[in-house]
């Protein structure tokens, strides 16, 4: 099936939307934040980990499964969920962002982009049709357009360009897509502009998508201000009925944002990045388990998680696990980091509700930002 | 209290024994074999993850948690179970084999051994007194008594005055051992020489520990006639009515090779070491994840296994997670081969019940050497 968004309520002071989301495997609640499983494997967690979480949709990187171990093998192996054992919907994305940001001497035409593999160096095209066709073979449950991902330098007239090229790419993606219980979104790009992403956002709605995607946000260099006008620009023009996802975007300031600007679905790798590198999120800001202060300290990452590394170890041994370098540390981190993006959205989800969006974003800023203070 | 052993039955046609153990977290059937936490963690895995593997008593390492994070942050964190979040047994080893293989420029004398850390070079003393403290502190719920660990290739001359040094500082630990709930075992030393064992063993029986080791095999270079031999020359002069573990010993064979001379219990790191280079135990012998035949193969890494692992993954995704580099490649192989060695144990319990240890040993070696004939 395809996907089917519900707007249920909306804040009376933002433009923060509650809904659900139809799906293969379920509807979930959004706003919702989606871990990312890079390479058909979300960094150091099992999919039980995933679900007691609460994760609704989870991401796979259409690039990095192309590359390895190939779609035509998962697809033999029965698909993406079959694969990676995973019960629960998927979303891919294009595998743009990654030719862009990962790959070594890219060349793009109209055609599409021909690059560098980042692994081996072998030459490889990557075309609308293309992007399509290795996803339909995922078999995920939500595809993407292939989009071109400029860098946050470009000019407006290289975006304009942009733009439009990455309309006509997903028109001709549109038309190749073929797997009929697999939806298909659209992408809005044209960055801090608002002219482009409103010729973006509403050439890209008459192609009629499952969805729509806020792209090209979350850059290097960006400034929070271009981000967060970015997505005003582009929300403003997207139908009240279809869901909408800000790609790449997990601060979860940044995340409170999007949805007061209407966005209702989120992905980003850095809740298990960071815990990787021995940091965690807590709603006093982030902490880093590197701190020698956290030596003895028999207290949860953070009091009141429900998450299970909260109710189970304390910071003296997360700081061990850190500091010698064993992987359950980043592993227990990246629990305790998903489940706080997670729990963010469902308190979310409240605040939309009760029409308290903007408070819950003003007092959650305040107690964030304190850190170091 | 201290660990209490219980013979409950031989097998007719061997040295083969089956018993329980009886520990502050319970009791527990042997032939056991205890997965190892090194560093306060059995690496890669989650502690309910090693409870579905029917783990009895696991392995904590006193030189490693000596150096990082220190045996007082864990004493004042509660002790080793509350800071790993364990509650069943521990076996501390003394740090002496640790020191012996990883340490730099090691100075052996009558008052122990003075090293360089692996860590920081930084020069250090280990005693069998400050390993006893470290123990007693670290509250594992059964201590090793500090030995030297010498070399395949050391003379009987070298290891006769080994023996009698080890002995002597065998005494000076158990003088100094000051937790009531905590047991403290000997070492049996001697390579493998028959008069070597039999000194070492019932010299060291002669104060009276809670339970015996055999150590110094499966050291580098020794063969395995000579372990063998060196695990026979230890049991026979060991009381019946305590419990024997031999030190550092994995592999599926000398397991069955242990049980059939005597032994109870086992500890090795082989199958987390094996699982992070993509290997895993099958009854048909090890298999090789790096191997492109699995590419594609839907079946489970071992048929009718009953772990996690293999109830839920397929060969080609775990394939795929270790040629990418995922550590839930590793994890997923650690939980397979870690049931795959205590479900040898069970299986070596009932053989030895049914006085069929010699029939078991026998069909199990002539399965697991098939491998690549």
């Amino acid at each position: 099936m395809k996907v089917k968004y519900n707007l249920l309520d909306k804040d009376k002071n933002s433009n923060g939307r509650y809904g659900t989301i139809e799906t293969n495997y379920g509807t979930y609640e959004t706003p919702m934040f989606m871990p990312v499983g890079t390479r058909a494997s979300v960094k150091g967690l099992s999919v039980e980990e995933l679900k007691y979480c609460n994760s609704g949709i989870i991401l796979g990187n259409t690039y990095h499964l192309w590359l390895r171990p190939g779609e035509d093998i998962i697809n033999r192996c029965g698909g993406l969920h079959k694969f990676m054992n995973w019960d629960g919907p998927i979303l891919t994305d294009s595998g743009g962002f990654q030719v862009f940001s990962l790959a070594k001497s890219k060349d793009i035409s109209e055609e599409g982009v021909v690059f560098k593999s980042h692994i081996d160096g072998k030459k490889l095209l990557l075309t609308p049709e293309k992007s399509i066709e290795i996803q339909n073979k995922l078999d995920s449950d939500i595809a993407m357009s292939f989009d071109e991902c400029p860098p946050a330098s470009a000019t407006h007239e290289y975006l304009k360009n942009s733009v439009e090229r990455t309309i006509r790419w997903a028109e001709r993606g549109k038309k190749v897509h073929n797997n009929p219980r697999q939806s298909l979104f659209g992408i809005v790009q044209g960055g801090p502009y608002k002219d482009l992403r409103k010729y973006s956002a509403t050439e890209t709605v008459k192609l009629d998508f499952d969805g729509y995607s806020v792209g090209g946000v979350a850059n290097d260099g960006e400034s929070k201000e271009d981000m967060y006008k970015a997505i005003e620009y582009s929300t403003c023009y997207l139908p009240e009925d279809k869901v909408r996802y800000l790609m790449g975007v997990g601060d979860p300031i940044d995340i409170i944002e999007g949805v007061v600007r209407g966005i209702d679905i989120f992905d980003c790798v850095l809740p298990t990045r960071i815990a990787r590198h021995g940091q965690a999120f807590t709603r006093n800001g982030k902490i880093n388990f590197n701190n020698a202060k956290f030596k003895e300290d028999l207290s949860p990452v953070e009091e009141g998680c429900d998450c299970y590394t909260c109710k189970n170890y304390s910071k003296a041994y997360i700081r061990h696990l850190i500091t010698v370098g064993e992987s359950l540390g980043g592993r227990l981190l990246s629990i305790h980091n998903i489940r706080f993006l997670i729990k963010l959205t469902e308190e979310l989800r409240e605040a939309i509700k009760e029409n308290k969006l903007l408070e819950y974003r003003e007092e959650f800023i305040s107690k964030y930002e304190k850190k170091g203070k």
